[in-house]
């Protein structure tokens, strides 16, 4: 785990990291924040956070906003980049939103994609273990959260791996990626056209399989109503909403008036994101 | 003045405005925030903040984190470009440091850059008067900060308008541009090589000019002390100081260990900044 570089911010420390990950099999980059309490020797909670489409490890730690309450709350935060790069697959620069930048947070399957692109397994596997071996990090108080894309993959991922992840919240997802434009291109393309395989990758179909509320503590997703890509349907918020009401999934689905998609939205409610896992860690 | 895009933040306004600027003989482009207290009706302080070389007027919105607490406060934030865009003059995106994105906040007076490369009649004539006729600003209530050039802009801006900016403070500022790198390239292509022109221009000789302090409410500068261009000795802070306590000018410099010269600093610092400048804007 290399060390790219390292910034004082608010009495903790943002640092850019590179490990050559044995799953993907290239190097990949993720940032994360160590808050001052790392200081105090014990295991922290932590937070992933899975960012957006053409987004990249950076984004999270420059513009939303977040190490302030973090450092106030003893909360390390883990930014893991969106996609492999320096995969080499035809075309996988192509479009902004399939291929580099674009990984959906699942282990592709078809020919092309499957050798590389397998966001899932690294962050699940891979970059949870060495974020646990090699930072002051309590493997049983890990929260997830994430933007669009990176809702999607904070949704799917700790449906598909229960107990991993404590707490769950979302930004603007993308919540039943079966059903949008985004989500029938990237399936289509990393799983191919079964769409029995889609679903298990779909967080509404996930949710609405459930026997019993995954997270009983509750799920925070909040949306902007000003938002281009809800009005584009590419977000469909209301199919996570009436699956989380057929288990019995507490859900706080907060529609904002004005808000877009973007940092500026995100930012804004960041602070109450924060604190809805630390408090949700905390009794974990 | 055109408003190019538009972003609900923290219950106010990010605006990213166009204008035809008359000084500049070209567009020019600012942002700007509108805190939730415009609804009120009344004219509210504002904010000027500089940025440094290679920023533009998304950087400070994008990743200073400061529209929290200014609407809290009630600030209007206003945030310029950094130069002209698209003067044609040759050679001009050659330099990081010189030419675009690095107009120096100064009114150039070589010829290939004297046509529109006048950053400081932009914004302190034509940009003030923009604001203050167009938006809820209360002019006798304006502050200016800025970051490393825009640091440089904010401290030589005040001293050079009397009266114009209220209250004045600055993230790790080129303090004297004549003594170093940075300023002696961009005085030297912007002013020519007559260096009595230089002082009119670097904040510690305009400082140490002065009969009175200018500033009796104080300066607030932070100063990293892991900041590369302090190591440099680019930013040369002491010798600020030095030109401060020659006039009795109140000066709070702060250096903080292992910060740097990056948004990671300035967002750790903005909320002391802007509750400095609304403390010294109310009681104005």
């Amino acid at each position: 785990m290399e060390v790219l570089s390292e910034h004082r911010c608010f009495g903790g420390t943002v640092r850019f990291m590179r490990h050559d990950s044995r799953v993907i099999g290239l190097p990949m980059r993720f940032s994360v924040f160590l808050p001052p309490q790392v200081a105090e020797g014990r295991p922290l909670p932590a937070l992933f956070y899975l960012a957006g489409l053409t987004c990249t490890e950076e984004t999270f730690m420059a513009k939303a906003g977040a190490q302030r309450v973090a450092a106030e709350l003893g909360l390390v935060l883990v930014a893991p980049d969106t996609s492999p790069r320096g995969a080499g697959v035809p075309g996988e620069s192509d479009h902004w939103d399939f291929g580099v930048g674009a990984g959906f947070y699942l282990d592709a399957t078809q020919p092309a994609w499957r050798t590389h692109y397998r966001m899932e397994s690294w962050i699940c596997d891979e970059l949870v273990e060495l974020v646990t071996r090699e930072l002051p990090v309590d493997r049983s108080r890990i929260g997830i959260f994430g933007h669009s894309m990176g809702g999607h993959g904070a949704l799917t991922l700790a449906l598909r791996h229960p107990g991993l992840f404590r707490t769950l919240s979302a930004f603007a997802p993308i919540s039943a990626p079966s059903a949008c434009p985004w989500g029938i291109k990237a399936f289509s393309g990393y799983l191919g056209e079964d769409r029995a395989a889609w679903a298990a990758h779909d967080a509404s179909e996930l949710m609405a399989r459930q026997s019993a509320a995954p997270y009983p503590g509750g799920i925070l997703v909040d949306q902007g109503l000003a938002d281009k890509f809800l009005g584009d349907q590419q977000l469909l918020p209301e199919r996570l909403e009436q699956a989380c009401n057929q288990v019995g999934q507490p859900l706080q689905l907060r529609r904002h008036a004005g808000y877009d998609h973007g940092y500026y939205f995100i930012s804004t409610f960041m602070e109450e994101h924060l604190r809805f896992h630390a408090q949700g860690l905390r009794t974990a």
